[in-house]
């Protein structure tokens, strides 16, 4: 018999969250440590492990959980390896896929947020059915998981899908986390539509807006939001930059894969039709004519607070 | 017992030609017909089908022909229709596919130049037993052809793999043919390389170079390349411009699919080391750090004038 049960594993700088989940998505059971307060791998993961344990003795028993699937930080799929992972404690390259599977006895794959998110649409969410997707994550930075004939781009590899480091300014771009110029990532993460806001303010002195009232350098995206839903005209504008800049970059990452839809997924998803209206003009404007007005623009279906657990957990059932 | 043969067919604006292909990549007879001179298809599928029926005559029987694989211009993998092609004499949606199979009793698959010489490269030549690569086809327009996971990328709608039309200069671009700006293939192309040439001579009217021996508006690439392999200072500029750009669109394409390698095929290809060495610096330096020093950059390794039919009969031996 099929074994019912999927548990997702999502690791996060500060707080690492598990769920036990069924074959239609619903989380019946989750719990959570702190990721942070341990230095030494062996011990979070021992902590990892009896909260994995306690979980599955309140709702079931161990032989029917089919595996568990670990969304991670610079989580790689075919070593199973977290590889250094700027904002976890543990340096270096943690065969965490391996260390969990020792200690609980189940099947243990790992990927990145990004990949997580992609598969939990396709098993539960926005992507069902689908075989070619794009899913854009907006968050601190900007993520993609990509699905091209119904399986995840890993690449040569297990890094391909780093879509929010291709260059859509290539001429005076802002700088990137990762050091080089003009990256998506720095023009469309909660951090990028907060630095164009604070330009705007700067540039144009002049313009009346609400965002005045906060300094400058504490601006974040949610105040850009909140001024935007206030009807501020400068707040409207920002979002419509952020829009025109992704649209663009997704005509290209059309031109690639020619996927049925791009998902939005994160924080500045939650924006809607402030973000969404302006990519997919922008988009339509950028596309070759073979593509304009056939790649369906849609936001993410999994819940917001269950998102990554959810996505962590489809990759569960295909482990081998 | 399988069958030995497979049949490619290149369907060029000028010439058609076939050839049947052994499983180690040997063409054993070939012949062509003349494309253009039939202004219905029809008749044009008449005289293909005699060709392809003499041919199989004279070395072998119907019943030893695994497929037929048909590279066309704006060829669709999924329709087997080829549809719009601009530089045939046929308008319109054409149902190739279909209907050599009727004339032929001989399955066929279709699909666009730049694929076929992606299948070509993982069946016959460079890309034997890579998973994951990319195929940049450098002629009259820049093709591309995707696979992933030992699968061509055909995306949702069959159009995938237009890497020559992603934007690689957002402001001022040149004007392409698809009538947008500041696509790869402006500038990458062997026509884009001309445009090089005629731009860098008028910008300075002092730079010494044998180019001028040319009326400004006849430089083709091919003298171009003539020039740089006498030594011609500017000529190896153009050279070095032309990788700068590919280098710059090569490490987009990295982040998006991170392929064990990206092979180049066709006319500019030819230049060897003096569009290689400009391309790898430049892709090298616009990496992102986890890609450097890991994507294989090389030449097709099938056989120039066998090239595009054999990527054609490639498509043959997958037939269904």
């Amino acid at each position: 018999m099929d074994k019912p049960y999927a548990i997702g594993v999502d690791v996060g700088g500060t707080n690492t969250v598990v769920g036990i989940v069924d074959k239609r998505g619903q989380i019946l059971i989750n719990g959570s440590i702190k990721t942070a307060k341990h230095t030494e791998v062996e011990n979070y993961l021992d902590e990892l492990t009896k909260l994995i344990d306690e979980l599955i003795s309140k709702i079931t028993t161990k032989d029917q959980i089919k595996g568990i699937g670990a969304g991670t930080p610079n989580g790689n799929y075919f070593t199973g390896s977290i590889e250094f992972a700027p904002n976890l404690p543990w340096k270096g390259v943690i065969p965490f896929a391996q260390m969990l599977e020792d200690r609980t006895g189940i099947p243990v794959a790992l990927t990145n947020d990004a990949n997580a998110a992609a598969i939990g649409e396709m098993t539960y969410g926005a992507a069902r059915g689908m075989k070619d997707f794009i899913v854009i994550t907006l968050g601190t930075g900007v993520g993609s998981g990509i699905v091209v004939n119904g399986q995840m781009v890993y690449g040569n590899d297990g890094f391909a899908g780093e879509l929010g480091h291709t260059i859509v300014r290539r001429e005076n771009g802002r700088v990137c986390g990762c050091g080089r110029h003009g990256c998506l990532e720095a023009y469309a993460s909660a951090t990028g539509l907060a630095r164009t806001a604070r330009e705007i303010l700067e540039k144009r002195p002049d313009a009346k807006t609400i965002l005045r009232d906060i300094p400058a350098e504490e601006i974040t995206s949610k105040d850009v939001f909140d001024a935007a839903m206030e009807g501020d005209e400068i707040a409207k504008e920002i979002f419509e930059y952020t829009g025109k800049i992704l649209g663009e970059s997704f005509a290209d990452f059309v031109a690639f894969s020619s996927p049925e839809a791009i998902i939005l997924f994160g924080g500045l998803s939650k924006a809607g039709d402030l973000i969404m209206d302006p990519i997919r003009k922008s988009m339509e404007e950028n596309l070759l004519p073979i593509f304009q007005n056939k790649v369906k623009l849609l936001f993410s279906e999994l819940k917001e607070s269950d998102a990554a657990v959810l996505g962590a957990s489809a990759l569960g059932w295909e482990v081998r």
